[in-house]
């Protein structure tokens, strides 16, 4: 799907992500911490040759040069490694297992090597060549040339370039964790594999087809996925679950040419109105679905998503005051909001406005909407809700604009344009891995784990579990404010720092 | 107001208006006829020399030097004429007066003699350099050089050029019609006054100033109105009123910037979403209005009004064939339906449709709204009724865009930008002139007449109306497909032959 770089909207939403008081808090793992800070320059070194490498749709020899080189920093790690591609030409996807001596559990780390589109003129330095920046408390940044510097490195500092923080701060932390262990001389808990996609920022369109065709080596017990930042309070975050989405794009029909509103208003059909009835027959103003049927499927939280929830402290006030809101649109607050599914107005266009507009019927109208799906709806049957709903309402559906006779035929005509979309995923909170990795996280953490039963936004984190019938558990690391997929993505150092004693963690403690 | 060139629209309106059985079908006046007959080539002189006066909005000089042409026309058939302005620089108004021994009654001429702007790269020939075009039937059509072809022309023929349908061809019928009385030794019949406005294409912007301040040698019984054109059977027209309009643009606030939609949708107001409530709760799909109280001052239609629209045949079928559209909005027909207020749609815009459209909340939506008003409504009244109605829905109404503060202290926001508009008017089909001015158009012309009791587009005839409180009548003579405000605009000479009959009957035989 699609995105948009929203620096302030996705802190925000972290924002609410605050820790559950059941998670306990601990000190870091002290080898594991040692380990990182004698080797500081070293991890820096890894992840700033990763990111010279341009893993970008544009440049596939870029997306290429980094599975080779990722293919190597497997093997070198002692894992069975090997890339596959969909066809010739695709960025391949990496697969790799590291078997463990006595584990009883197998877990898969998916993250992605590849990166946004880049626009290298909004950038304050090249997206590929990565630089340092930071500063003393109450001075402006600077770059800092971080090689000829002394250990340990302030961890305020931030490393910037395309992909640092999405996805590539995981798979250096994933490295590292697994040399840090083989360092302090411990023997992982759990049997690794790692997914590491090449095509996640264009939607992963091969993804499902190349792990169908590898299932059988992709067995695991569990699935954790290195996306997305944690909270902006800083604290770390699991989510076990995201919401589906399902585009769809409405044309509704006027007249064949735009018509004197004086001398056809009320007589000629004005799409532009029938377009607001229809949204207004869908939705009301609490942003509740009234498409008969529409939440037939839909599956309840279950008591431990209820506490999850509960035990988030309000920060509605807060982004009520930064987004300039003067009125949630439903009585609940936001992280319960997006446990519904929604139906969102991306846009709407018909005829024109301000000095623009005409005094005249316009032909058509436009309406984008996607649909947030939540459990157990399915795209499918949300599909045939909608469409018997529009039925219902007279309307004829089309899947192509209508001839002249077809509009002189039906009173009321609607072009329907689907998105495939996928569903949603609410992973069990309570399941023991899960009990297991929140445990396991909130042992070594230096501050409370937020958790999320599902977040708002869509990743297709279904596919996993529909695939494999695991658990799947997001398992983000980097900092809030990193400028995902705009300029100047970044990486504070701390979040790095953290996110190897989260991978040491899940790799050489968890076990359930 | 703004106009958009139709031509298939405005020719489909014209359409409709067939003759009423009530006026009687009789043969042309044949001195005037014969005084036409002999003086084509003089009559086309006169409205060819008129054309080639570049009278636009951006010639301040055509202007000016048009209406000092038609001053020195009116002063030699003998009227007190004079040229005022609202201010230096502004194109003058036209008064002139033209007394008649005996003339019981005082009629107003109004016509315009500026022309909408014009494109010259779309036009076939200079719009300034009058051309005439005709061909023998089926042959395709060529120049013709007039002034050396041999009366009398052919009525097919066509002269092309800007303002020649879109006021000067009533002016020069006006003006011929005079010429003809006399060669024949008639003495009019009315006292005949005559308004002409140099900024009707602008909007006449300072004719209430001017005719407030000149209301006294303005005094009359009737005002007939020589713009717009005949019905598209090409049958002669009267209409006896006109819907008012009111424009009003609307924005609705969201957030203060674009949301993702999937981490906010159901909590961040939506404003797409709202504006299409808004619209639904406005009017239905009928295009019913649901305000409350926007109807409270309408005038029902009188009896002579209700005979008047069942008079006209059906031609709801062809116009829907035409027009493509497979269900009216109301199950009214058309003449029917314009008599009642419209709440127009001319636009609406949020967020993108289609390929560019972003997973996001926008952050805010506009409406384009233009009310068609009908007798007795007043803008000022309409305008009262629309704010209650918003605030009663909880809106918080703005004139200008809320700053921050103001966007987290009211729940939902709505900037309105109205415009000044004006009121319908629907002059009484079955006053004493009215009766008079039906039956003595009836008497020449040479097909029935049709009577409509109102347009449905918007022209400022209340203002006639209110100032003077007089019967105010549309007489358009040129033909519906002279495309008129587009390029190639055109009159077709078997109108303006009509029309100097209608003129002349109107002038020499109308009394009460």
């Amino acid at each position: 799907m699609r995105r948009i770089p929203l620096p302030l909207p996705r802190a925000a939403l972290w924002a609410l992500i605050v820790a559950a008081p059941a998670a306990a808090v601990a000190a870091p793992d002290a080898p594991i911490d040692a380990y990182r800070r004698a080797h500081e320059v070293q991890i820096l070194g890894e992840l700033d040759a990763l990111v010279r490498l341009r893993s970008v749709a544009a440049d596939p020899q870029g997306l290429s040069d980094t599975a080779a080189h990722l293919l190597a920093a497997l093997r070198q790690r002692g894992f069975e490694a090997q890339s596959v591609s969909a066809a010739p030409g695709t960025p391949p996807l990496l697969l790799g297992t590291l078997s463990s001596r006595g584990a009883r559990r197998t877990v898969v780390f998916y993250a992605h090597y590849d990166g946004q589109p880049v626009t290298p003129s909004q950038w304050r330095s090249p997206p590929f060549v990565p630089v340092m920046r930071g500063a003393p408390p109450g001075e402006p940044e600077q770059e800092i040339d971080w090689r000829k510097a002394t250990p340990p490195f302030d961890p305020q500092w931030r490393l910037y370039g395309r992909a640092v923080s999405d996805d590539k701060a995981s798979i250096v932390a994933l490295l590292t964790a697994l040399d840090a262990l083989r360092a302090v001389g411990r023997r992982p808990t759990v049997n690794v594999k790692v997914v590491w996609d090449g095509e996640e920022e264009a939607g992963s369109p091969h993804l499902a087809e190349l792990l169908r065709a590898h299932a059988r080596q992709l067995r695991a017990d569990l699935w954790l996925v290195g996306d997305g930042p944690v909270h902006a309070s800083r604290r770390p975050l699991l989510y076990f679950g995201a919401r589906g989405v399902l585009g769809l794009e409405l044309t509704v029909y006027g007249p064949l040419q735009a018509l004197h509103d004086g001398h056809y208003g009320n007589w000629a059909p004005n799409p532009a109105a029938l377009a607001a009835n229809l949204l207004a027959q869908m939705r009301d103003d609490t942003g509740r679905i009234l498409i008969p049927g529409f939440d037939a499927e839909i599956r309840p939280l279950s008591a431990a998503e209820r506490a999850a929830l509960a035990a988030l402290p309000p920060v509605d006030a807060e982004l009520q005051r930064q987004l300039g809101i003067g009125r949630p649109e439903s009585a609940e607050d936001l992280p319960d909001s997006l446990m519904r599914p929604a139906l969102n107005v991306r846009g709407i266009r018909a005829g024109e406005v301000g000095a623009a507009a005409a005094n005249s019927i316009p032909t058509e109208a436009r309406v984008s909407l996607d649909l947030r799906l939540v459990p157990a709806q399915t795209p499918q049957r949300v599909r045939e809700v909608v469409e018997q709903f529009l039925r219902a309402q007279g309307w004829t559906l089309l899947s192509e604009a209508p001839d002249e006779a077809a509009r002189r035929a039906h009173p009321r005509l609607i072009k329907l344009a689907w998105e495939p979309g996928y569903p949603a995923l609410r992973s069990d909170m309570d399941s023991p891995p899960a009990r297991a990795v929140i445990a396991t996280l909130g042992a070594v953490a230096r501050e409370p784990v937020a958790l999320l039963p599902m977040i708002g936004g869509s990743v297709p984190l279904y596919l996993f579990a529909d695939l494999f019938a695991v658990p799947v558990i997001g398992l983000p690391i980097v900092n809030h404010d990193n400028a995902q997929h705009a300029a100047n993505e970044n990486l504070r150092l701390r979040n790095l720092w953290d996110g190897i004693d989260a991978y040491a963690a899940l790799i050489g403690r968890l076990d359930w």
